[in-house]
């Protein structure tokens, strides 16, 4: 029998990541999102959802440019925190004590403590209702040669991202490996 | 030392779900995705991305209205399954034994097995490249209830979502409570 909760966002899992910004004075900035997800696959992009109200919504239309830096579990604090004040009146990176690096290929910083990022140049804005969507094209994804697998790409098992239960306003980790994809379910 | 990747639809974590329709025979139909997420907090948005080849897509044009399906990790064959074969050649439901229901809010199918619903209606639909972008209004969640947790919420780690794994191709679990969102990063 199931229970009937009305319309929510209530929908598992949802992804912890942090978006990246330079503000018009050149100040980098970090929040933390849960409201997002790939959208495409040729060209690959990601899709991000920002109150108008936050600082970062007004750095990604300005500057055109964003990135994804997925916290590994050990930044669950920072990447809460990130998620908790504006960088209109905090510099999150002197807080933390993480480090601002430019990225290569778009005007936007990433934080070189996380294990993997996605450099991405802003292609859609969709106005939806109190969330805006940016659509970012991935010019870019760059991880730490420690968190590289047996196929030479990063393994989940160790970027280790942060899962985000809404309405339960929790975190997890990620779990024991099921299976491969395209793969467990073929039928003879 | 952070090594290049190039742009690739690369990040973790995205979620394994499986979208339900209708054709225009009125048979219900489901396929899996990972490219989606939350988009909008009001009115609650989902946002999946489909390629214009599917059966799915043709079903959501017509009927503007899907289902999310969150399968648990027991169900990760049949997930996979969903995403290897077309509607148009074969009966999912009818090869993997799962049950459709119609469901009460849109006009599109739910799976009764799986602990986690979401009906959507559709309100925006945007072409980005290979993938089309589906913005479904939120119109009613539904989970059974032997997933909710203490607060009377559907709880993830009853739920078991599976995450997939871009690139890595690969498929894992929900691991351990890391802590509660907008409380762990408080400073002081």
């Amino acid at each position: 029998m199931k229970k009937s909760f009305g319309p929510k966002t209530l929908i598992y899992p949802t992804p912890v990541w942090v978006v990246g910004t330079y503000g018009n004075d050149g100040k980098p900035n970090v929040m933390t999102i849960a409201w997002g997800g790939i959208c495409c696959s040729q060209p690959p992009c990601i899709s991000i959802s920002l109150r108008k109200a936050t600082y970062t919504y007004g750095n990604i239309v300005e500057k055109k440019a964003f990135t994804i830096n997925v916290p590994s579990d050990e930044y669950a604090n920072e990447a809460d925190y990130f998620g908790l004040v504006s960088g209109r009146n905090v510099d999150k990176f002197s807080v933390t004590g993480l480090t601002p690096v430019k990225s290569d290929k778009i005007d936007a910083p990433y934080i070189k403590e996380f294990p993997l990022i996605v450099e991405c140049k802003l292609l859609h804005t969709v106005e939806i209702g109190l969330h805006t969507q940016f659509i970012g094209e991935i010019m870019e994804v760059k991880a730490d040669e420690t968190v590289l697998g047996t196929k030479g790409l990063p393994d989940i098992e160790k970027v280790r991202p942060i899962l985000f239960s809404p309405e339960m306003r929790s975190y997890h980790k990620v779990g024991a490996y099921i299976g491969d994809a395209f793969s467990i379910g073929k039928r003879s």
